[in-house]
């Protein structure tokens, strides 16, 4: 298949690297031209994915419209805020369109899918999430994730796109859950990082995971997903590797606040997109509409948007008042 | 309240501290007079709680029975391998008893409140069960449990003896779900382990936890347990902190395991107890009795007691075929 990836970032690199492992043609997009020269020449994406050696096959596409010519198969890999402008700019596209971005859209209240669908009709939204490290599935280690669509015909395309023995695809007719659960995990493992920071221990945190997932669950089920969904690979698995491994940005972010770092040089010095700072307030604000109870989605708002004091904030969550757990 | 801790390693060590520090009085029994003795000189647990400061004020007593002699509530912490034995030995209680043990009686099939009914039926069985790392609870870092119980009355008594800001009590009535998640865990965890020590990485760690909260669960509703308390503190909260933190005994086993270490050779080596290696024969022997599929379990059990080689049983549960996921 000829699959174009858009986005020339850590997980979108890894993306493409699996299809050409896998046999397709990939073309590569990326919003800086220098990148993607850069990648072209040193096989090798440095700035966001240093040391993974790259297949000498790829084209190299920074014109964007051009890019997505002849693709069979576009897989979607720009941050949640470029993602409509990005679909745009593109004017049009029919076929699959696998969703990578994890993010709610503020004035909406959509996942990418649902942008895609008001943006490109004809598309067949695939929304693939779960817990993938973008430098562990590059250089081979195991990993497993879901592809989720409403046709479950693309939702087996994109299994087979993707699927190596070393990257293990699922699917599931869930697009909703797998993507809420993609996109709130990342605010909860800001509030994992934070309780790093405080040095907090493992115990507040898997505490923490724990009333995380009955949070995304409740918020996800009221927007219409699965329940099971959130304790699967796109919910559970994916927000346990990002609470805990010391290669995930959000909850890296959160250390920094939690060890005292002011929010907006945190943010100027990081090279990647926090997702889970624009995800807090999409969430807040769907959780207020959907009258849903979100203390940690609430918290981690009031810490980045109102600037509460995370650990004051850290502690109204650990000390909650409820007594009983059955 | 007069509490009497039996059993004097880092998690009976760490409860008695608490009991203590609000206020209660502390009787510590320990099979080794020579651990009491030297506890009682220093202030301090070296062999299992090293460099934790221990109140002046507990009772040491080496005489089970004189130990909980006017002992309103009983603690059990000793290993699940002598646990009826101590009961027996103890000839008899009548009130409050917390079973902190994790473990399930091959035998039987019981976990330890079931072990507890069969020999002292006139007590009152609530087990406690959390993310509840030892050494960061007797620490002060924050953490939470659950304390269940069938009579909600001794589950708040219980609640009332432990619960500190920074060690918050949550109550349940599902005492066979706190206990299984709490027992189960500990096989998922040595799974986990080898994941490490083979390099795996935590995507895979992370797939491997999902499927582990959902295989405990399948088996814990099969034994009669309530399904959502394994999506609990002492169910996915503690299996998750096991699975992640360096501190975990299990976690830290299998990882030895997954780096070529002879398993009779980590054990001997071990001061605690592993209580997942007799956890995989006897949940190993439930399942097969339940009719349950454990895949996680019967791999662990494999590597344990038939000698199967640790990375070839953790390739057959990452690469298990089921492509569909809800």
């Amino acid at each position: 298949m000829n699959v174009t990836v858009l986005g020339a970032g850590a997980w979108g690199t890894a993306l493409a690297k699996i299809a050409s492992d896998n046999g397709h043609e990939v073309t590569l997009w990326g919003r800086d031209p220098a990148l993607l020269a850069s990648i072209s020449q040193e096989r090798e994406n440095k700035r966001y994915l240093a040391e993974v050696p790259l297949p000498g096959s790829w084209r190299f596409e920074p014109d964007l419209c051009r890019s997505s010519q002849g693709a069979d198969v576009l897989v979607m890999a720009v941050p949640s805020k470029g993602f409509r402008d990005v679909l745009r700019n593109l004017r049009g596209f029919q076929g699959t369109v696998v969703t990578v971005t994890k993010g709610i859209e503020f004035e909406s209240g959509l996942t990418m899918s649902g942008v895609l669908e008001s943006e490109f009709p004809d598309a067949i939204p695939v929304a693939l999430s779960g817990p993938t490290i973008a430098r562990e599935v590059a250089t081979g280690m195991p990993a497993a994730s879901v592809a989720a669509s409403v046709d479950s015909k693309a939702a087996i395309l994109v299994q087979e796109l993707f699927h190596r023995p070393t990257f293990r695809v699922y699917t599931s007719s869930d697009v909703l859950g797998v993507e809420l659960g993609g996109a709130l995990k990342n605010v909860i493992a800001i509030a994992a990082g934070v309780c790093d920071g405080l040095g907090f221990g493992d115990n507040s945190k898997a505490a923490l995971l724990t009333r995380g997932v009955a949070e995304i669950r409740r918020l996800g089920v009221a927007a219409g997903a699965k329940a099971e969904t959130f304790t699967g690979l796109s919910g559970l698995g994916d927000l346990t590797v990002t609470c805990f491994s010391p290669l995930s940005r959000n909850r890296t972010f959160g250390e920094k606040l939690g060890e005292g770092g002011q929010l907006t040089e945190i943010l100027a010095a990081s090279r990647s997109v926090v997702e889970g700072v624009p995800t807090a307030r999409s969430a807040h604000h769907l959780a207020n509409r959907l009258k849903v109870e979100t203390p940690i989605v609430d918290e981690v708002f009031l810490m980045l948007h109102d600037a509460k004091p995370v650990k004051a904030a850290l502690q109204s969550l650990l000390g909650r008042d409820s007594k009983h757990e059955d």
